[in-house]
């Protein structure tokens, strides 16, 4: 791991100083890669399919590991995209001039080594390989080693497309799996290699990552999203975010799991949107105040305030008013994503100045916290720490910056 | 301690829906407390003097421990410049819009609470107060003990200036100095209350503190930081500069301790800038290359090359042109600062591109590497680590963000 680490590192200097277009013709030689193998990258995700039946892996994680034509198709697209994105690299973020005639730029620079680390999707592979590239950084790829093979064979074509662009090969190394001491030689920074890591997966991965990597983590343990209905809610653009937000897809980090309804809205907003929720599929589980009035669901008990239930589940509370809603939030919320559903501009203002968390929404869905939505063209991952990156983690939050300050033979007096 | 963590997390949340008002209002009441309070400081110094001479400290300790009727005016000055500078919360840093009609903006907020713990300088009580109050943070300041009586006295008027402004007390903490466990403590968060850590003073405390801390530190181990003249460099100006960005002041992290000769200057340049250091007073440690040339200087060691002197002392090398400059600084450079002295805009180019330091600067002294020089108004440190703050951290790298959408009954598909 260590001899990993290093030529991470002297990957890391040649990358910094590839041009937009060397790093792009490596993006698309990796996407026709991709597309040309195909067969190879299937019959690999054949044997992990096959191994994951035999040791009886859940639906929903063999799911997540199948590869078919569309999927690797759809890797190779986003290659592509990562290609068309704008290079951030030497980008000028802010510039000024000081009185005594210097010119001060602040420019964005690569990180230098990124550290991944996954489970069972293999295309994270191409995805977080494809996103560290065009921000000039070199990664190490830690996959699962249920998807071994299948991302072995994904990594090889991203490999064919360093070599095209004459890049480093060593720019996107995985580590074997079989090597069970290198998560914890990850988490350590590879003897100062290693700047940022981004775990992919569940939250025992997470935690595990948070709690022992010694370099900075860019990462997001749950996403406990909460949508707050206004009295001054428009009802029916209400039904249709709150049902989008918890029930279009009900594993994404940015799925909601409690609704919190104003008490002034009692009367006319909580049963249309708790019956919507229910024709959706969605169990309700109701705070002692909302049983007060409709009776007929299940109690909610304070571990479902603190749960991400990844599933058609939702947990509702009436509060006072917005500054309920706040109140609520700052002591349940994983600090991911909220959302505000009103029409009062001053509900708004104060639900968007006073919660803190990395996403607020107004009268939109929670299911947009994605850097694709965002426009990003892509996310190695969300970040719910404040440090550095926040919200969606794109190329440009994959960058550092320095300054470059230009004089005429200034010294300082 | 636990305790004073969870009273800066709880001062944290006001602080940041504080005012840009109320803020300034209090920072400026701190300022005409210190004034106010000049005696009753001056007192209390006279005393950490008193035990510093009965100590024996170096007197450059005790020079930086010293108060005067002058420096507390700088103090309450600083406080009043603080109050001056552009309130970086709520700042929207970008926005754009999407297809589908969201409007996002990426938007400052305050980080949260923020620990520093410094040496001698009982000053940085006052300014790193103020920074951190102004980007909307809490902090915990933990002084030396050398300037206990100095720095109790001087958060006396902090904490006045916060009473004036109806501002928690909490929001600049001071650790008592008789909690030896303290430094451990904050290093390791205080239970995740303490977001961010930054360290000011000798080695050996920044050291401890980016081996031990559990939080995201903002810091510079050291400057060793180097100037490069080029063959096509102005003799003259670049005499100008290398003496000044060794000599001006020897002892702060911005002053060089390298300096790079192109080889094809060795004829015109190099003899007239060392015979400039000399008559300045610098000794110089000259490679076996400029020996060769110039036979009476010391001789460099290899960990002359390695070697902050923070004093009257600069090694000298030649290398083989720009690129031979940027390859000796990827292997001696702590990351800080390096200048690079030429007319030829290809050199300067490559030079900006390839050296990977927190500042770079063309044709102007290495001294200039400081947020006030910067036009940042203040600064609570210099990093070169490349999260999240990089070069000199002021305002506004004391603060985070988030994103804020507007929509208008967006559902995701």
């Amino acid at each position: 791991m260590q001899d990993i680490g290093a030529k991470a590192k002297a990957a890391a200097r040649p990358l910094a100083m590839a041009s937009p277009e060397q790093k792009n013709t490596a993006l698309l030689a990796m996407a026709d890669a991709l597309d040309a193998s195909k067969d190879a990258i299937l019959a690999a995700n054949a044997l992990d399919m096959q191994a994951g039946q035999e040791a009886g892996l859940a639906p929903s994680f063999l799911d997540r590991l199948l590869l078919n034509d569309d999927r690797i198709a759809a890797m190779a697209h986003g290659l592509r995209d990562v290609a068309g994105l704008k290079d951030p690299v030497g980008e000028v973020i802010t510039e000024w001039d000081r009185p005594n005639g210097l010119h001060i730029e602040r420019v964005r620079t690569p990180l230098g080594v990124i550290g991944v680390i996954y489970e069972s999707r293999p295309n994270v592979t191409a995805d977080a390989g494809a996103l560290c590239l065009k921000a000039g950084n070199a990664v190490i790829l830690r996959g699962g080693s249920d998807s071994v093979h299948s991302s072995r064979a994904i990594h090889a074509s991203m490999v064919e497309g360093l070599k095209a662009a004459g890049l480093p090969e060593t720019a996107i190394q995985l580590v074997p799996v079989t090597d069970r001491a290198a998560v914890g030689a990850l988490l350590s920074g590879l003897g100062g290699t290693v700047d940022v890591i981004v775990p992919r997966g569940g939250k025992s991965l997470v935690a595990r990552v948070q709690a022992e990597a010694r370099v900075p983590v860019f990462s997001h343990l749950e996403g406990i999203c909460h949508v707050y209905v206004d009295a001054s809610a428009d009802l029916e653009m209400a039904k249709k975010i709150v049902v989008n937000a918890k029930m279009r897809r009900t594993g994404i980090c940015g799925s909601a799991e409690t609704l919190l309804v104003d008490s002034a809205a009692l009367g006319t907003h909580l049963q249309p949107l708790l019956e919507a929720l229910t024709e959706a599929g969605c169990e309700v589980r109701a705070s002692a105040t909302v049983l007060k009035v409709l009776p007929f669901f299940k109690p909610a008990q304070e571990e479902d305030w603190r749960t991400e239930y990844l599933d058609a589940i939702i947990s509702v509370a009436i509060v006072d008013g917005v500054g309920g809603a706040i109140s609520h939030i700052a002591h349940y919320s994983s600090n991911h994503t909220e959302a505000v559903i009103a029409e009062d501009p001053a509900v708004v203002e104060r639900f968007f100045n006073e919660v803190d968390s990395a996403i607020v929404l107004h009268n939109a869905s929670t299911q947009f916290a994605d850097g694709g939505e965002f426009g990003m063209g892509g996310e190695i991952g969300i970040a719910t720490g404040k440090m550095h990156a926040r919200g969606p983690v794109g190329v440009e939050q994959l960058t550092s910056f320095k300054y470059r300050v230009r004089g005429t033979g200034q010294i300082r007096p």
